[in-house]
């Protein structure tokens, strides 16, 4: 990436250099006609503020939720890597959105971050924005059409292998608990899971097939329960999180099923949680510590700019298969 | 508190304000017996930096560890409390050491901030530094010598509750599974724990206490395992954390033992571990939103500043009593 500086954008947009820094720093201060010309300008000589002032070493991970303990094992990864690195690490749980994305961007640029790290998956337009301000590298969830760096696992092998463990434990009635189909995650483990049945000349109940409108315990319980109380049940469960296979597990417990005689579950994430719970559940090892350590090496460097990168998921099978 | 400027500092300590500055933004770079002469006459004048400098309105949060849920749901907190009041919220996990607090002090001084909640227990030096710079607030652990203000349970009362409740459901024989004396709340809850055995006339045996170099469930699973398999066993648990109740759980599971019929056990913290897990947890409730929220309340009152709040806990009773 070739260095350019405020002037040529303003030269190029034809507005002062101190407008050009307005739109970066103040943007609601300057009218949408006018950002519009700077952003034209930015966009065509490819300029990136705060490319000489990075004397901050700052990083800041955007987190979705804390509570999710995902997060937090990739959190670890991403602070190894900048204490190795010497940079600093803050975490900010700000919803980037189209209302906050001004005041976002004000306050990385006022604190001179290196760069930001996305747990969440932003869209292509708010991304722009961001980008323009400070390096950007997408961590696990990333927007598929956008070129910046992304660090992630493979869903759909990840989740083939996770059904096929349930089939191979002898189970034909699999169902599949599942967030929010916004999420690339959620429609590449729906993908993954198919195929794994078709596979196997199983059939498809889309009864079956549940949709959470989050990753919540509260949320699959009473559904989990609702499916196993049912005359034509399901005999295992594909759960696209640990959370919820814990929440299988509860649930199966309340209905005197055995698992895995009755009921087989295989959860996914391989989180503490996993291991902790009775019986402990099999699930689906995604490398947390390595993604979060990893998503901040590419921050550093921007060579990788284009890059899309893939770690290896493992099975790890447990008490409930 | 008067409001004092580093002129008046620098008069007192016979040094240059361009000293005085180097001292509080660049400690390194000065000599000790200078850096001496500048905290005595701080700390004469009763003098604290940026008093009216804090336009950010940001406030750090300093957590030691993020893979501890308990922390988490008390991020929730205070992330609720700076949004209604306007503040940005950021997360460091920064050990703040001997050695760190150097570059720890010139960090908060370049991003100019509003004040820090710390929810790790500080020696009495290092907060002395800290409050030179910025606003601190303890939040859950905290240094007992110290006048900054804190928000907190009464450790003491909650462990003998929850003790009292083991000892209700018929149990005599209980075991404590503790975290390092150096906490607070690992001295008050030993001491709730003793109250209610000798309130109640049972006997002490210390080989059932434990006191655990870490809140980890690889390090008490084979613990309660071998207290499990010893000739005379406990029959009761009470544990510090969920996290322990957890890994009392698996245990007791291995040796086929019943739950809550021959092993009864009781969490602390009430994090969302206790009511995932099968069988869910009896725990004490500690309302970690509450205390990250009001840390934030007491940052921005400094009138607030000598006082030491205690918030209410609850026995939750579930299936391991």
């Amino acid at each position: 990436m070739v260095k350019i500086n405020a002037y040529q954008v303003a030269r190029k947009a034809h507005v002062s250099p101190a407008t050009v820094s307005r739109v970066l720093n103040h943007r609601s201060k300057v009218s949408i006609e006018t950002a519009k010309k700077v952003d034209e300008a930015i966009d065509s000589l490819n300029f990136r503020v705060n490319e000489d002032d990075d004397n901050k070493h700052l990083i800041i991970v955007s987190v979705p939720e804390l509570t999710n303990i995902f997060y937090t094992e990739i959190l670890e990864g991403s602070k190894a890597a900048a204490n190795a690195a010497n940079f600093k690490l803050l975490i900010d749980q700000t919803e980037i959105t189209d209302e906050t994305i001004n005041g976002f961007v004000s306050y990385i640029d006022e604190l001179r971050v290196y760069g930001i790290i996305l747990l969440n998956q932003l869209p292509t337009k708010l991304l722009n924005v961001l980008s323009k301000h400070t390096r950007v590298v997408q961590c696990c969830e990333y927007n598929i059409e956008s070129n910046l760096p992304a660090i992630s696992i493979d869903d759909y092998a990840a989740a083939k292998l996770a059904t096929e463990q349930l089939i191979s434990s002898g189970k034909n009635k699999i169902a599949i608990l599942n967030g929010p189909h916004s999420f690339k995650y959620s429609r590449e483990r729906e993908r993954g899971f198919l195929k794994a049945l078709s596979e196997n000349h199983l059939n498809y109940n889309e009864d079956w097939n549940m949709g959470l409108p989050a990753i919540s315990y509260d949320i699959a319980y009473p559904i989990v329960s609702q499916m196993l109380n049912s005359f034509n049940r399901p005999n295992a469960f594909f759960c696209v999180s640990d959370t919820l296979g814990a929440a299988v597990i509860s649930a199966t417990r309340k209905y005197n099923l055995k698992i895995p005689e009755d009921i087989s579950v295989i959860g996914f994430d391989n989180t503490v949680l996993s291991k902790i719970i009775s019986p402990s559940l099999s699930t689906i090892n995604q490398p947390k510590f390595q993604e979060g350590y990893t998503a901040v090496e590419l921050l550093r460097k921007s060579d990788h700019r284009k890059n899309h990168l893939f770690l290896k998921t493992e099975l790890i099978v447990r008490e409930t298969t």
